[in-house]
Order: C-alpha cells, then structure tokens, then sequence
C-alpha cells in the first residue's frame, strides 16, 4: 500500500481525492484544503462510508506537519503557492510529490529541479494519460514518417481563453510552430477534446483524445504516482512515464 | 428526356459527362471541348458503348452553332471565358445554362444576370449536393438556435491555396466572420471536408460532407439541371435549389 | 411571463428546474418531488438568491393541487406513475403538459391522447432540441436523396442496456430496419453521440449530435413549452416542435 | 540503390510501380505482368519520362528468368498463384520478397515459410504503413490500459462484401473477440476507414487511419521492402516493421 497525502480540495482536487480512496493500491492519509470543512475526512464529504483523507487547513499545518504525518508520496492539485510553503518541508521529509499545477515561474521550475535531486518529483500541468499517450504516440509516429504534414486541432468550450497549453505543448514536442499549426475551436457543448492530424499523400492518421470531466485527472496523477515510488531521485513529466510504458511494453 | 450540351471536358468536365451518360432521364447531344480528340463521341472515350455526346472544338463553333445543335440545357464546366464567347448565342437560342465556373467577375455576374431575363441560369462554383444542402440546414438551424456558436472546419490536400471559397460561401450564409470562425485544415490524404459546428451550452451539432471525387459535382450539376427545367427566367444558385427541397419535403 | 410547474427533481428534474429559472421568459412556481426537502425553495436548493420554485412533496398533493396553485404549463421529468395520478387533474385545471418521460404503457398513451383533446401535451422521451433537429434534417435529406445508404451510428457509456431508444426513433423515423442499420458502440468516456451518415457515391454527409449533461433536456423542454403555448389542443411531439420551426424558418 | 522488380500491374500494382519510380533510393528493373502491353516499360505507360521497369508478360517467364534478370527484392501485388509458380526461383535467386496478396491458403503460408529460411519473405495483405502504425500503438496503449473498453469501427463502400480483413487483424491483435466489437459501416462515398476507440471512465482515444487512394500500398511496400533489406532470413509482418520502427524511436 502506497499512503497518499494529497494538497488541494478544489473541484479537480475532490475528484483525485476519490479516485485515490477507490483505489486498492493506495491509502489516502490526509488532504490538506484552505479553509476547514464541516467533515473530519475527505472521505465523508465524498460520500464513502470509510474514515480516510483526514482534512487539514492551511493555518494548521507547522515545519513539522510533513514529518510527523509522513506518507510516501504527496500529491498536489492546489496552486502554485503551495511549492513556495510546503514542498521543501515534504521533500526533506523523505516524501515524493506528484504535481499537476497549472504554471510555475521559472523560479519554481528551479527550485523545484533542485529539491527532486534529495526526492523524486514529477511535474505536469495536463496530467491525464490519454494527452500524454497521443504525445509520445505522435512523436514516435512524427519519426516513422517525417514528412508527414502534422496539424493539431483542439475544441474547448466558450470561455476558455487562449491556445489551450496543452496543444501547445504538444507542438513543442513535434517541433511545430504553435501559431501555423494549431487550431484552436472554441463553442459551447464540448469539455475538451485534442486531435492530431498527420497527412500523407494518400491517408491520413489521427489522434483524437476526448475528456469529459476531471476524474481523468486523478488517474493520471494515480498512474504517475506508482510510476514514481520506483525512483529515488529526478525531475519527471507524464511524457517521462508514457515514454516508459511504451518501453515496457513493445 | 432532357437533351444536354457540355462546355468543359477537363478531369471534372468529362466526370460529369459520365453522369449525365448514366443518368436515365438525360440524352448527351454534344460536348464541346479545346482540342480536337481521337474520338468522335464523348461516350466512347468514357468507355460507354453507346454514341453520345458528340465532340465539338472550339474552332468549329460559328454563330449558328448553338441554335442548329439546339439543346434543352447546357451545363459548364470549362472556364470563365465560355461565358464571354457562348452564352449569349446559348440563352438567346432558348437554352437554360447550368454554370460551375469558379470565379467570373462583377461585370461578368452582371452579363449573366441580364440573359438570365431570357432564360434562366443556374450558377454555383460548388454545385455538389452535399454542400448545399449542408448551408440551407445550417441557415435553418441557426434561426432556431441564434444563440449558438458557429464554427467551420475545411480540410484539404496540403496544396490548395487559401481558405476554401466554400467554407467562405457558408461563412457568408451565416453571417460569420470569414477570418473568426473559418480553421482550415492543410495535409496530405485529404480530399475536401467541411463542417460545420454548432455549439451550445451542452450540446453540439456538426454537419459534415465529405467528397471523394469528382462524381459529386455531375451529380450535383444534373439535380441543378433537372430542377431549372421549371423555370423560365431568372438568376439562381444550388442554395435556391435545395431550399426549394427543403420547403417541398418539409 | 409563463408560470411553470415541475414534476420530479431527480438529476434531470433539477438540471430542468435551473434551466427554467434561468430563462427570463419563464417563473417557475412549484417543484413536486417524492421526499420532503430542507429547503423551502427549488432555487434555493440549487444555489440562486431569489425565491421561486415551491417544493411539495407527492404526500400534499390533494384533488385541488393543480386549480389552487395553478400553472400555464407543467413539465413532467419525474416517472411513468405521474401520469395515471395528476395529468387529468393538470389538464381539468386548463394547463398544458410537457413529458418526457422514458416510457409510457400503450395505455397509458391512448389516455394521453384522450387527455390532449381538452389541452395540449408535448411528449417526447428524447427533449433534446439537437436530437429532434437531427430527426427532421435527415428525413428532408433522405427525401432529397432517395437512393443514399444510410447507417446510424450511437455511441453511449459502458453501461447502457441494449440500443439507443433515441436511435430508434431515428431509424424509425427513416424507415430503416433497426437490427441492421443501428451500429452501437459501447465504452468508458462517452456521454451519448448519436450520428446519422448518408453515403452517395462519391460524398458523404454526417450530422452528428453529442451531449455533455442534463441541462441539454432542460432547454429542449423549454423549447417544447414555449411552443405548446401557442395551441389549444392536440397530442405532438418534439419532432412536431422542429418540423415547425423548419417550416417557420426555409 | 535497391534493384526491384514488380508482379502484377492492375490497379494497385500500377500504384506501387509509380511510387517505386519516384522513390531516389530504388531502381525498378522490370515489371512482371498477364498480358503483353504496348508499352516496353511500365514508367512509359505511367507516364515518366525514363526507362525502368521493363515489361514482361507470363509467357516470357522460364526457370532462369529471376536469375537472369536477379533483383534485391520482388514486389507481389499480383495474385496468389504467383507464389507457386515463381517463389521458389525468386528465393533461390538470392532475393528477397514483399508480398501484399490479399489471402493465401495454409498450404502456401508454410511453403512461404520454409523458402523464408533461405531468404526473407515480408507478408501482409494490408500493407498500409497507417494501419500497422494503428495495430501496433493499439497493441501498446492496450497493455498501459487493460481496462479499457476497446471498439473498432471500419467504414468502407457500399459494395465491399463482409468484415473487413484489416478489422479483424486488428481485433486479433487486441485479443477480441470479431463478432462483438466491429462494427462495419457500409455508405457510398467512403473509400477506407479503420477506427480504434479506448474507452475509459472518464476520456475516450481515438486512433482514426483513413486511406483515399492505392498509392499508400505502394508507399507501405516500399517501408517494408526498405526494412526487409536488412534482414537475411525469416518470415515477416508490416507488424513487425512498425514494431521495430517504434524499438528505434522510442
């Protein structure tokens, strides 16, 4: 059993915290949330009948919390504040931290390599399996086939704004310009979805990954912390563990 | 019977003369193409067995032609300067014209716009069936939900140049801005799509046509035939022809 | 202003209510659920500051309900047995029905259509403005087009029983035989898509219908109502709702 | 330069001499066909400007032709009774073979075996480059999610009888059971499509190959004629070579 400490109540935050507890592999320790809860456990306030995920706020949380409630591996859906207050404390105490933070600065992106020399740490601001599959999928495809004509479309809803950071990073990894090949379709109806195209003379492949809420969130960031208990040190991405996966098994 | 004349026998001029070859209700009188041709008959060079269709070259064609090989109806597929050299002996022969030419100019919309008071003419530079029908159900559907956000997706062979003049013409139809709301798509192994998206707050509705080949516009061009046999004067296009669909089988 | 009443507040019967609460054309004055609620009020239930909504539970419902707190309209989201105890009460009253429940007992749709000859009743099990739109577009295309192959296509998660009752009503609608041409995919990560595909021979057009969540039935039971109101009788459904608007609007 | 020489020159193997032609690292000698053609080389009658790929008809063939006339490597797009007429000698010649036909008997298959001791033989009725890419990232993605529900979905032309070969190999790969978990669609208009759908709880990934013309045969051969090279006995898959292609560029 894997112990699971876990930043971050949010909405994705409550829905990582369920797929943890329903996991056989994993015991969830505590869940550490900004304000203080009319519950004792996540557990509860997600409607299961066991006592796990004890809930702490933010002002009860001391230089010693990380010690003295140690679990093997932390994992963090809050903000990008959370490395500045608690990541040293976690890493020095012997933990491993599985982040899915939107944004770091540059800063933290440092700060964060240094501490994962002591402890592993493994950052991705799009954690789901299935985004990370198509990355590594498409790079070795890009490889086979490098003339390929390659363009990336992505549909999110109304409000989003922006390229979505996901396709963008998908076009880093194909050494694509993000602002020729990307296509970016914003209306109302549709959660998220990211396609590849590639183009050959006469056929075409596509990579089309559809998310429909956030539950793929919490699997991902699951998949990535059992990849990471077998590291004792490093700085990873999801990209890292897929890569590793498609290793393992081809 | 309908008896048709062709003007164009290129890759999509001799297609669509293999429809109107197979098509029951219509007889091939003549095609009138550039160059001189082995054959005497359009049908034997389509491999028919049949004489239909009978070869003409530009340089026979005398002032007289159009009224001493009378048909009900010509359809043109060559280029835009058929319609400075024939249409007048066309019209004014009592001949209706059904038009694909991809562009003509404003004087030239102008020309045709003034013969059509004699007889009608039917101009559409994509005269598939598919597409036009694909913009009446979308003018239909954004009526019903004017709220909806509208967005197309064309996707083509990797060297066709600028944004599809179709996705512009559904663009128009829709009052969209043709540089907003048009993601146009560029690889190999395409042919020609569009789509159309419709989103709303939990729902979408997409419209795709996809052709394969140039059987779509003969096909489209004899519906276009069949239905201006009705009319004795005026200016169309195939959007009238299918709303005219659409208000008969509603 | 149309003054709404709702039955059922399970997950659709709630998403309805926020719908309905939200469209300023509407008020909506009581929520009749199984069970007694803490709250007062449906819109306080479900996060909004105003007042609107009365629950009642099924146990204060008495002979006089439906005249003493009478509505324009009541829409039914809640189950079959609805019917045999409150629509002759709701239609005696002089209110219209909107239902769209699953299913009904051929007997229990004899005794609607009875009921509707005094007031109107809109039924319909699929509500959804996309669904119904898809119905009436394909049965004009398909009469456009009279030779197409035409297959459907409905995608549901994992645990849907046995086909689509929407693609059904599609195929049957199209007068296609529903054990060969209804394709059923079944797995993880879909909410429900239903697609209609004509194939010509050298084109093909696809309408495609998806929904997110609930609140898609809320607007097209809102779609229905606002409908209804212009009639004084008669038995229809949403399919009679969107052939209207198509009529209304080529 | 790799020297090839072609069997057959119907409709795809005219493609995939065409493709041979243009590729700079191969160099076409001769083209073994059913009839006598009126051309003396097969880039004549395909419209290059060159000489190669002389034409051969089956009477021209004696038991020294492939010695005689010995190449690095035969390309078959003919039929199967071209395996027991020419393989042996082919083999015994020191070249190598690509085969693409679309069945052969279990007899042939060990026939094609054994001769693959003495000099590689490369098989694979689909030889698309897209759906051996499609089977072997399935093949993996199916090992990282062995929960997942997977469907396949092909789309082919009205006219093609049965369930596509390619969508049971790619069952085949994935442990499927064919009855189950195709799905076939068949409309005009649609030249090949081959799905793959993972289902998981919360996201779908897709894998969509999608061919529009013969070409990619010709394309596909000549990936597996360039790998083949490499090998000095044994009998292979377009399977094998993309695995080892994703072994390289992982």
């Amino acid at each position: 059993m894997i112990s699971i400490g876990i930043i971050g109540f949010g909405r994705t935050g409550s829905s990582v915290c369920d797929e943890v507890i329903k996991d056989p592999d994993l015991s969830l320790s505590w869940v550490l949330r900004k304000n203080k809860s009319e519950h004792l456990f996540a557990s509860k306030k997600l409607g299961h009948k066991t006592d796990s995920g004890k809930f702490y706020s933010q002002t009860e949380i001391d230089a010693d919390f990380f010690s003295t409630n140690k679990v093997d591996l932390v994992i963090d859906f809050s903000n990008e504040e959370s490395a500045n207050f608690y990541y040293e404390s976690i890493i020095k105490s012997g933990t491993k931290i599985v982040s899915a933070i939107s944004h770091y600065s540059s800063g933290q992106l440092l700060f964060l390599k240094n501490l994962s020399r002591l402890n592993p740490i493994l950052y991705s601001p799009n954690i789901t399996l299935g985004v990370n599959w198509l990355i590594v999928a498409s790079k070795i495809l890009q490889k086979i086939v490098p003339n390929a004509d390659i363009e990336i479309v992505e549909e999110h809803f109304r409000q989003k704004k922006g390229v979505s950071g996901t396709a963008m990073k998908i076009a880093n990894h194909l050494d694509l310009d993000v602002n020729e090949h990307i296509n970016s379709i914003r209306v109302g109806g549709v959660v998220g979805k990211h396609e590849v195209i590639f183009g050959l003379p006469s056929q075409t492949i596509r990579l089309i990954h559809e998310s429909i809420d956030r539950a793929a969130f919490g699997r991902g960031a699951i998949l990535g912390a059992k990849w990471l208990m077998s590291k004792n040190t490093g700085f990873y991405s999801m990209e890292d563990v897929l890569e590793d996966k498609f290793r393992t098994y081809i």
